[in-house]
C-alpha cells in the first residue's frame, strides 16, 4: 500500500490516509481502500474498521489537478469505483468509524459520511460538501446518504451553500457524531468502534442492513445517470474554468 | 396577468400575488402563477425568483366560496392544475424563493413549500395547514414535499392538528427557514435569492435535481387518486356543511 | 380476553395489558390485542382507542423463556402475526394513542411506535429497542415505522446502541411526544385521543394515509425476509445463549 497506511489493536484495524499533505484521492487512493476493505471483511479477526487521516487533512476531496488530466473516460471509471466504495462502506457487514483528525472536504466528506459514526476534532478544520462551489454537482447515492444522516432539510442547506462548516456547526446540523479534542481522537475512535465490535456481530448486521439497504435500493441506474452528468458538466467551460484554479499542496 | 403582480431587479423577478385582501386561490391564480413561472423558465436573463403577496396575506388558500360553486369536474380539472404547479414549482430549475409576507394557509403554504427557501415576517402572521381542520386532506405530492421540509414526525404534528403557527413556532419546525422583520423581507429575500443565483447553474440544478426528483418520483398515479379522494370528501355532506361557513375578506 | 382490560368512555376506548407483572408479549396477547382492534375498528361508537398497560411496565417486550419453547414454524407465525400487528396499528383508520404507564421495551416499544402518539411518566421507567444486545435484528417494516418517528439519524442511535432511555432523552430523540406526571397521564392520553377524535374522521383518516401507506408499502416481500433472517439469528447458538439468560417476572 503507498497511500493507506494499516495498524491493529484488539480486533481494530486503524486505515490511515497518507498521501502528500493533504490526502486527496485519485484512482489509486480509492483502490487502496477499496482493497483494505475488502481484505478487512474476510478476516475473521478483524471487529471493526476506523478511517482516518495523517497530517491536517482527512482528505481533500478529489485530486483536481490530476483528475482533470484524465481522459472522459478514464475520468467516468474513476467516479464508477468511488460511488461503488462509498456504497460498499454504507453496507459495510462490520463496524467502521470516521476519526475526522483535520479538513473533511467534497470526495473526502463523501468517504466519512458513508461509515457507522464520525468523530471530529475541534479547532479549526472544516468540514464540508462544497462541489457547487466547484461547479459540479454530486451524484445519486451520496445524496440519500447525506438524507440519511442529516435529513432531506440539512441536506439541502448543506449542498446549496457549499459552506465550509466548523466541527461544531457539523455536530448542529448532524454531518459528525462527536466532536473531541484532538488528543482525544484516537481513544474515542477505538472506543465508538469497540462499542459496535462487542455487540452481537449478526444482531449488529442485521440491524445496519435494515437500516441501511434501503436507501441504496434501485438506484444503479439512478447512479450511473448522475454520474454521466457529473461527467458532462466538469468537462463544460465554465466548470472547467473554475476547476483550473484548484491547487493542491503536496 | 390580473392577479399576479412582475418587478425585475439584476436577474431576480418577484412575482406578488394580488387578488383582493387576501390573494385566495382559483384557476385564474394558479394559471397566471404557473404561465409567469413557464415563461421566466426560458428567459436567460432571469436568475431567480422570489414569489410574495400583496397586503396582509401571503395567501388565504383556495378561495372556498369560489370553488364551492365549481362543478364535480372543473373543481378535479382545478386541483389537478395546482398539484402540477407545485410539482414543477418543487422541480423548478432556478431558484425560487418563498417571500411569506403575511399569512400563509393551507394551499397558500403548500405554494411556500415548493419553494427553495421561506423567509417569513415576524408578527402576528400565522403559517398552517389546517385542512383537517376543513374537513379535507391534503394530497400525496404536497405530503412528500412536506416531509422533505420537515421530517415525518413534524409532517405529523402540523397535519394532524391543523395549527396556526407563528412564524417563530413555524421555524423550529422547519416550515419556514427564516423569520425577519417586515422592513427586512425584501432585502433577505434578494439576498436569498442571489446567493442561489449566483452559484454555478449547472451545480445548483443538478443537485437541487437529486436532491428532489426522488422525493416526487412515481407518485403520479397516487397523485391522481390523493385528488379523487379529496373531491369525494369535498363534495360529502359533512365537509360541506363546514366549507360553506368560510368567508373570505374581499 | 384473559389479558386486555378494556374501558370506555365518551367514545374512547381504553385498552390496557394485563399478563403478569410485566405484561409480555407472546402469541396470545398479540392476537388479543388484534381482536379487540379489529372489533372497535368497526365499532361506530369508537372514536378513538388508548392502549397503556398495568403496573410498572406498558411492555417488557416479547416473552423470551416461552417464545424459546416454540417450534420454528410456530415462532415464525408469532412473528407475522405480530409484525401484521404493528402494520395495522401503524395504519389504523382511528386515533391510536400510546399511554406508556412505565417500562417500554423491545415489542412494546415496537407497538407504541406504531400508535399515533406517544405519552409516557417521568421517572424512572425506560424506554428501548434493545434488541441488538439479546443478539437479534428487528424487522424492515418496524425499521421504517422508527425511521419515520425519529429519522433516519437518531433510529441509528437507538438501534445501534440498545441504549434503555428515559423519558425525557426518548423525548429528544423523538421516540415519546409527551412526557408527564404519573398522575396526568390518563387525562392526557384522553386528551390527545380526543383531539385527534374530534377532528373530521374523513380527514384525519385521508391524512394519516397520506403520511403513513408510502412507509410501508411494497415491503411485503422484505418483511418476510427479515422475519426468517430474525428466525435464523434467533436459532443460532450466540444467540440463544444470550436468550436463555433472560428472566420474566411473573
Amino acid at each position: 500500500m503507498d497511500f493507506v497506511n494499516t495498524s491493529e489493536k484488539d480486533g481494530i484495524v486503524t486505515l490511515s490516509l497518507n498521501r502528500g499533505k493533504v490526502n486527496p484521492l485519485n484512482g489509486g487512493v480509492v483502490e487502496e481502500i477499496l482493497s483494505c476493505l475488502n481484505a478487512l471483511e474476510g478476516d475473521s479477526a478483524v471487529k471493526a474498521v476506523i478511517l482516518t487521516g495523517q497530517g491536517k487533512f482527512f482528505s481533500f476531496g478529489f485530486d483536481v489537478p490530476e483528475l482533470l488530466t484524465y481522459s472522459r473516460e478514464a475520468f467516468s471509471d474513476f467516479l464508477t469505483k468511488f460511488t461503488n466504495l462509498y456504497s460498499y462502506m454504507f453496507l459495510y457487514p462490520k463496524p467502521i468509524i470516521a476519526a475526522l483528525n483535520g479538513h473533511t472536504i467534497a470526495g473526502g466528506c463523501m468517504l466519512a459520511l458513508a461509515c457507522d459514526r464520525r468523530i471530529m476534532i475541534s479547532g479549526k478544520s472544516k468540514i464540508s460538501l462544497n462541489e457547487v462551489d466547484l461547479g459540479v454537482p454530486v451524484f445519486t447515492g451520496i445524496t440519500e446518504i447525506l438524507r440519511f444522516c442529516v435529513g432531506s432539510r440539512n441536506a439541502t442547506e448543506i449542498l446549496y451553500s457549499g459552506t465550509l462548516y466548523s466541527p461544531e456547526q457539523a455536530y448542529s446540523l448532524g454531518l459528525v457524531d462527536e466532536v473531541v479534542s484532538t488528543d482525544d481522537l484516537t481513544g474515542e475512535a477505538n472506543k465508538a468502534a469497540s462499542d459496535l465490535a462487542n455487540k452481537p456481530w449478526p444482531a449488529f448486521n442485521g440491524i445496519k442492513s435494515l437500516l441501511r439497504k434501503p436507501i441504496l435500493q434501485d438506484i444503479e441506474q439512478r447512479e450511473k445517470a448522475s454520474i454521466m452528468k457529473f461527467v458532462d458538466i466538469w468537462y463544460s467551460d465554465s466548470t472547467r474554468e473554475i476547476l483550473k484554479n484548484v491547487k493542491i499542496k503536496s
